[in-house]
């Protein structure tokens, strides 16, 4: 079957009522910009389902950040040419009068995981993935969806939303694809200048060696933490957190006893990045 | 097919997916102590619908006071009578427990509609409906679900958390059932006293009247309403509100131009009754 590019969410249902009996419907959410991290996503639902769907749509209500919005990357023609290649069957790309045809009144709140992180620094945020994340599964009733990992407080936010409403859909989180130097993949790189970029790897080095840290023994997270953020001292970065917290819960823990993930945002110049590392002590 | 009573989310899934297929599941969503308002949803569903879903949940997360939750009724031998005596497909009665296994952090929030009438007088209500019924749609996947009128304001909150978040259910809202004396059937009416019984169809006689107005020809709504509060003046009699809203939006309306709900809220002794009418000027 040939890929289609559909806008309408009527047209998107019809498609997919003939399609899905008797077949697993994979879903991709995106906000296009699609790079080799979405590539991986794709794949991996090419892998489990019979139908690949990717969604693409710039969520305006999860953006704290109006200028932040406006200044996302968009470009369709390129991101239909990337999903036709890893052979997804249908794009859905709708306009945000598509979306919100009212105003939306409807809202999905998380509360506990997206309490601290990104959540304690970007207000409505993750209500506004977590709605649209929903409205999505209505729209397309896929199996299966498919969320990076390097966004892990959305993964589990979306895990935790999916479990306490009983969504009928299995969220599969995939692996953070990185640069050759360790830079996670993300739609926002391609806005770092020259300077920025070569600084921009020191955020997962920087996980690493706290990572490493942790192997080795310490388990004292806020000595671990202190270390790491003497590591990000540098004149470009600004660094917004930098927290050890429990997998599941996204809660900073005092003493390391199991796996726990160490999450940073960092901001270069005007550019937010985020990166995370799971890790287990010895 | 015999009627089935389940307990089990994942035993439901399991029967209603052999189901499915070819063959549409309808859902009605009630709390149990099951009346003949309840049996017109059960008609109803059973005469669209291949099968037929009835869900008997006391939520405790919509009860704004922890005493009403502990007197509220519960008869679940009767009600199964009730739902086979129906025709009903199957029962879905899971304890609490089932339902929230963990505490409880993901909520649906619908703004606008639930602010004026019960919403006012009842924090979290409407968000513990909307999250029950968004949880109970995730575990059926009906293709309809079947609301009363009487209960006008939860009615349109679900048909716009719906609009809202693109789920994938048409709504059906079924008109309420009276007794020959105008009493609108509810759960509550068995514990009123023998008194209050007698003085509980004022309520909806004044709703008429008030109706009976607005077709005559009135058209200033702070004047109907006055004269309502007016008839329901008696001393087994407080008026929570009595209020005319536009009937999609649930807020007050100061002209009556178009179509209107009349709906109020009284209490009589510690019993707290609801009942509305949906009226056109001339």
């Amino acid at each position: 079957m040939n890929m289609q590019a559909i806008e309408s969410i009527d047209k998107l249902r019809l498609v997919l009522g003939s399609l899905r009996v008797g077949s697993v419907v994979g879903l991709v959410p995106t906000m296009g910009a699609l790079h080799a991290g979405h590539g991986r996503l794709i794949q991996q639902a090419r892998t489990d389902c019979g139908n690949v769907v990717v969604s693409i749509f710039v969520n305006p209500i999860q953006f704290d950040d109006p200028r932040d919005f406006q200044l996302y990357p968009r470009d369709l023609s390129s991101d239909l040419e990337f999903c036709r290649a890893r052979d997804a069957d249908i794009v859905f790309a709708p306009t945000a009068a598509e979306m919100y045809r009212r105003p939306l009144k409807s809202f999905v709140d998380v509360a506990g995981v997206t309490e601290h992180l990104c959540g304690a620094f970007r207000p409505g945020h993750f209500r506004g993935v977590a709605t649209v994340v929903m409205k999505l599964f209505g729209i397309v009733q896929p199996d299966r969806a498919y969320f990076g990992e390097k966004d892990a407080q959305q993964l589990a936010t979306i895990r935790r939303m999916v479990l306490d409403l009983s969504v009928p859909v299995t969220i599969v989180g995939v692996p953070t694809v990185r640069e050759a130097d360790g830079l996670a993949l993300s739609s926002r790189n391609r806005r770092l200048s020259a300077e920025e970029r070569r600084v921009a790897p020191f955020l997962y080095q920087t996980l690493q060696l706290a990572g490493g840290r942790i192997s080795a023994g310490h388990r004292d997270a806020r000595e671990v933490r202190e270390e790491a953020l003497a590591m990000l001292k540098h004149r470009e970065i600004r660094v917004e957190y930098i927290e050890i917290v429990d997998p599941d819960e996204m809660r900073p823990v005092d003493r390391i006893d199991g796996p726990v993930r160490i999450a940073a945002a960092i901001w270069l110049g005007s550019i937010r990045l985020i990166d995370n590392l799971l890790c287990a002590p010895a």
